[in-house]
């Protein structure tokens, strides 16, 4: 897998995926940016959303559980000395919908982190997972 | 720091960031999603070169070398089997511009390899850096 980031002025970078899709990422003003768009290590943080939402989504949708929504909530602790790195990331999954079986959900959990979610398993940080049912 | 992400359809999720920024990230149709935007593991992939992009960046800023451009090439290798986590990613900076010191660039680089980037540090694969200077 390639992509290509360009600098443009301040801390700005566009980056080029290679599926052709272009994303911004900025840092704030503290750092000499301009706060244009997400932080190298939001960018993490919601990649690993991303990842395992879609994981739980279609797992769900196989077991033909009917969802009105998904959200994924994360809270990443980061060391406090450079390189700051995460060093927890608490990942919860909301699933709204009706009649939901919750041993579905806890397997499609499950299945993410511990088979399935690439970005999880290219982390050196500790992962927890969490769910919440809502009625619809 | 938080994120946070709503599922929309197919595979789509839009991400939030703390700092206020939405992100897009979608699977191909060969999974079920729409490529409307990148995939987590490119988000991931784009947050290394963003991040170690910026330490550059702002070192050689420093160091007062006027650089005409700055791109990052990351080609990351995955496992063939599932998780499909990275195992090794190469990050190239291309740097240009006129009198650029390469000592300068070097130790740039590496400033942010062993010392900066949180996202470089935060992974569990192997992260090889190297630079080009390129005349203007």
């Amino acid at each position: 897998m390639r992509a290509r980031l360009r600098f443009t002025e301040g801390l700005q970078f566009v980056g080029f995926s290679e599926t052709g899709h272009a994303v911004l990422m900025d840092g704030g003003p503290e750092a000499g940016g301009e706060d244009s768009a997400p932080r190298p290590m939001e960018m993490l943080l919601m990649s690993l959303g991303g990842c395992s939402g879609m994981d739980v989504a279609s797992i769900l949708r196989k077991k033909r559980q009917a969802l009105s929504s998904l959200e994924v909530n994360l809270r990443g602790e980061r060391a406090q000395e450079h390189p700051r790195r995460f060093l927890k990331i608490e990942v919860e999954f909301v699933v709204r919908g009706k009649d939901i079986n919750e041993e579905a959900v806890a397997r499609a959990v499950e299945l993410s982190m511990k088979r399935y979610c690439a970005v999880k398993a290219s982390l050196n940080a500790e992962v927890k997972a969490s769910y919440k049912i809502l009625p619809e």
